[in-house]
């Protein structure tokens, strides 16, 4: 049958009609991300990452909640007056996010996307305040280094050694509100991802695990859109990494589409590696949630930079399909977030 | 500010003005599903719940897998043509739908609601079709015992015992294919659970740590729409099992709504536990699952109920959030799924 959709472009991109607003955002790190290159971008840095609690666990889901809420009332809004809540987290059922939405009283929808999770969230999100469900919505993720590691690998007090491919995972967590109005940068195009898994089985090598699903949704959203890699200001990766961004800048090439000049990694740009021992760079749900929260958003309030196309990457394995022998299958969801209503231009 | 959303209806439920048509679903499920009182209904049965794999984990991948490929051929359709597949699971990271995607090539959002994914799911999907994103999209799910039991319990092998009120995790997988013509049952409602939690800390018994939810979710929809329990011919509760099914039963009286006639919990439905041993009855994201893809579904298609409300429940915690003392939240969503091109009615 044929698609008979006037807002699907080709399979895997649509355009939204009625772009929805991000009104406000908000970020909240760890010491560590404070202190690196991006710190003053951050809305709020945390001392301690226990953040005052008994359990990394617990920290994690505070700073979740944290963001959600400032960046409600920075949009000068209730609890009360938001639609929706889309969020998830690494953690085991989304923990983090579902003891986050205990306390606030806001419908409630728990993603899943690995680190894909801040574009998936603002993909949803936006399709629904697109699709007239909703006049503010929140879209949020987290992660915490300590409770990831001791989830995912050791607990730190065993001192297991890091493999120079390995990843930081980024102690954040961010939040944007969505409205239907105002004078603000806007969602205009998603093109949601497909998996894709080509036998990388290193859980500490995430970057090249996750390379071909970025590659495949930011080609099509090239081929989808008809833009090239030269319409935006910034072309942003989730947590490819070092590895993964030297992978898919030259796979792009084959396809055609440079997006050397403008690309940007997330992961890449948190830590500055060379005092901060952070090897291939920092992962995690947060970490693009924080570097778009924070600083990308920024950068287009202050007008520095008038688009990106956030292209959060996630790498879909968990401990048991590593220890049943699995290769590592990985997504990436694309946002364009644009703000074209700056004078002069 | 005032809610100008004409798709709204309070603050938890929307109409949707273009409701979107089941056109296929597919449910199958393990041996002991097979036996109990529904097991005709399924549409498929295994002799062996590894399924002809090497592990409960991947066996439970190669279910939700076959439901959801089931389901678009019996949609005469092609993976290429569904535009979105929208699916979770209980296991930690979503392996089941995430590894289940890897084999489709369909834009992938993964969710986690815990035992609720069924009805979240479909919720999302149905928005995303409404709202003129999508013309063919899967909602799925699915959960195994075993795999459940090693994962959030004990490994079979230690032979532990069971509490009076644990519940059965369901060995199933649904899928339901939804597109925007035919005559089929359609989504007509759909209201979002908040999330819910009376302080109840002990994780076998999920149906009451559930129930405050499903009250909650069920007296808003009620409230939301103006309709009356007795409009439904099915009010149909995921899995609250016998603890649950009666608890929510007297509150929602206290609510002034008597559903007890017509309210029906597919946890309740699905064993015969006079001979099947299961306590007080199944979970599981399978359970809502294959009970309303199987029985449900095919008892609307066959006219003979013209209506239901499904509301599957999801307990919100994790092994490593309950060792942390934390109790159980609780969500529940309501989708109302009506077939009333019925002749003579």
């Amino acid at each position: 049958m044929e698609n008979t959709n006037t807002k699907k472009l080709g399979k895997q991109t649509v355009k939204l009609n009625n772009p929805p607003k991000i009104v406000a955002t908000y970020s909240i790190v760890g010491p560590k991300e404070g202190e690196g290159p991006l710190g003053k971008y951050f809305d709020e840095v945390l001392n301690d990452d226990l953040y005052g609690k008994e359990s990394f666990e617990k920290a994690e889901s505070e700073m979740i909640y944290t963001a959600i809420t400032a960046a409600i009332n920075r949009a000068d809004l209730t609890e009360e007056e938001v639609d929706y809540l889309f969020a998830g987290d690494l953690l085991n059922q989304l923990t983090s996010s579902s003891f986050a939405a205990r306390k606030l009283n806001i419908p409630f929808f728990g993603l899943y996307g690995a680190c894909s999770t801040m574009s998936e969230s603002l993909s949803v999100a936006s399709m629904m305040m697109d699709g007239g469900f909703a006049d503010y919505v929140v879209a949020a993720t987290s992660s915490h280094f300590s409770s990831a590691e001791r989830q995912f690998r050791f607990p730190l007090e065993y001192g297991a050694q890091r493999s120079p491919l390995a990843q930081w995972t980024v102690t954040g967590a961010g939040a944007m509100l969505l409205a239907k109005e105002g004078d603000f940068p806007e969602v205009t195009y998603i093109t949601t991802g497909v998996v894709k898994d080509y036998g990388i089985k290193d859980p500490n090598n995430m970057g090249a695990a996750m390379a071909p699903a970025a590659v495949d949704t930011i080609s099509r959203h090239f081929k989808d859109t008809g833009r090239e890699p030269k319409f935006y200001d910034a072309i942003v990766t989730g947590d490819l990494g070092k590895v993964g961004k030297e992978i898919i800048s030259k796979l792009l090439l084959e396809y055609g589409y440079d997006i050397r000049e403008n690309y940007f990694d997330c992961g890449d740009m948190i830590y500055d590696d060379t005092v901060q021992n952070t090897d291939s760079g920092g992962s995690g749900c947060g970490c693009s949630a924080v570097v778009s929260c924070g600083y990308f958003y920024k950068k287009m309030i202050r007008k520095e930079i008038k688009n990106m196309l956030l292209v959060s990457t996630g790498a879909l394995m968990s401990t048991t399909s590593s220890l049943q022998g699995e290769s590592i299958p990985g997504i990436a969801h694309a946002v364009a977030i644009e703000f074209n209503n700056i004078e002069g231009r």
